[in-house]
């Protein structure tokens, strides 16, 4: 099933041999003393996607959401492999070409392919792992942020969330801005040119997946310092705070699926950071800063007060 | 709960970042101009193993069920990510240390490493992406086999069949035989140092996993020429044919399971694959020839015999 439907995915450089065989072969860039990044991710139907999601959607997040964790290493993308389970009612012509199209625009995007997979009978779950390369010494970790540091945003939080409240059925949504959230939804934009511009830029790095500040209060276990946000300052998109402005701010600091990128600079690069801010080149948020921290518990301060977790980002569908 | 339960499983070489970030980091062995091998497997209950297997045994047959896709293209097994989808009944603290000790058994014996994980609450299923590495070039392939070359099994066949037929309740099974059965059946030997040895050797390469004659029929399609194997010189054990004397030859030829190796050599290189065999180093045996197709269809013969394909090795638990 996986040669039929995916063999079109095979098709991008350093795959020396593809689907097919019992393993893939696969050429490192030549000349570079580069590092293999690994990260791998499962969605199931209910928990990651509703169920009346179709099969072209489901894989564009299922892809994206993999390629996302490549952009908050500074990684660049090269291969993949896809274990899919799938109901017997599923595994019809209809439902897997659509699978196998979503899949192909999102690689072809990125340049990846897929080098390995195998399809079982079950309950619908994607699991993806994906390989990626960094120059050796460039990747960018959660244990790096410092004292000092200045934490960053790209783009803008609580459209995951936002999304999520159009798709479960809030009252209040407006049709025109449900299409984007939608969008943004089922095709997150992995921020993989922007996590490349990070290297040897930024000390820490983060997808935003399970919301702000559980992502950021990872940041803070890893490198042992604490965050203090401004929230004042975290960018929300118009059409977010239209759709609920009295719970906007709240899906921008908890809500999760925004696969935004958070990071933190030192001090003496924040000219060079805030300068491509300026100049249009990329589009990021100063947000706080880190800290020491107290009694040596890492933290997460919103506007000088502890966050007491409401243990957000895990709404469920269905 | 993958931090928790298998942080012990990244200790090993060329494992710069493991569990706990967005993505490992990893070094391959230095001074070599060495190629990534990658492979994906996902087993899953009723259908791989039987709903009574306990979780020890579960975590050993899926981790040796992918290291014997390295040994099979012999390649040197380095890292493995792991996503494992768990009903809620299991997700106990005895399931769960039972599954990572199995792990961590075979990982430790073939020096491989855990370097990323997923667990999703679902049906038990577990899926292994395996890395692994080989010497430029030196990758064995289904692909590779020619007119002329000679067939070799690695070990004796029929063993995974004859464990599925003691672990369904076979009325002639003995309990002494049986206990090796089972070993096999859930711990089968990744035939990794073989592989590796018939680097520069072998012209083709496959494990049996779906049957040494479906498994072969793979080397044609991909080598393009067609296999003669004499059924007579199939090693089968002793145990096997006193468990079923008249069906231990259709275990050997049809049944899955066995993940021994099945390669070609050409005639030039057997006196030195033969040699190894009558010096002890490799337990390995020659079965038959492989030969230009007629009309262009690769096919397997079995004693001059076209097979009558009788879809074996698809047996399912439960």
């Amino acid at each position: 099933m996986i040669e039929s439907y995916f063999k079109g995915l095979t098709a991008q450089d350093g795959v020396l041999l593809g689907i097919g065989d019992d393993a893939a072969i696969l050429n490192l860039l030549p000349d570079l003393n580069n590092q293999l990044v690994v990260a791998t991710d499962t969605l199931v139907e209910h928990i990651h996607f509703p169920s009346h999601a179709d099969s072209y959607q489901i894989a564009q997040r299922a892809l994206c959401v993999n390629l996302s964790d490549m952009a908050a290493m500074g990684a660049n993308p090269r291969w993949f492999t896809l274990s899919l389970s799938l109901p017997r009612k599923l595994a019809t012509n209809p439902w897997l070409k659509g699978f196998s199209a979503g899949l192909a625009e999102v690689a072809d995007e990125f340049k990846c392919s897929l080098v390995g997979g195998d399809t079982t009978s079950g309950a619908l779950s994607i699991s993806i792992t994906m390989l990626g390369e960094v120059p050796s010494g460039s990747a960018i970790t959660r244990g790096g942020a410092n004292d000092g540091d200045f934490i960053y945003v790209s783009g803008a939080l609580g459209d995951g969330a936002a999304a999520l409240s159009v798709i479960q059925g809030n009252k209040n949504n407006k049709s025109i801005e449900s299409e984007r959230l939608l969008k943004r939804f089922y095709r997150p934009e992995p921020k993989i040119e922007f996590g490349i511009k990070l290297r040897d830029v930024a000390s820490a790095c983060i997808d935003i997946s399970d919301g702000l500040v559980a992502d950021l209060e990872h940041v803070c276990r890893s490198s042992g310092v604490s965050a203090y946000v401004s929230t004042r300052d975290v960018p929300i998109n118009d059409d977010v705070k239209t759709l609920c402005e009295a719970g906007s701010l709240e899906w921008a600091l908890f809500g999760g699926d925004d696969y935004q990128l958070c990071f933190t600079v030192p001090e003496h690069l924040c000219e060079l950071v805030d300068g491509w801010s300026a100049d249009g080149l990329l589009d990021l948020k100063q947000i706080g800063r880190m800290t020491s921290c107290k009694d040596g518990v890492p933290q997460v301060f919103l506007d000088g007060s502890i966050v007491i977790q409401e243990n957000r980002g895990f709404d469920h569908f269905g």
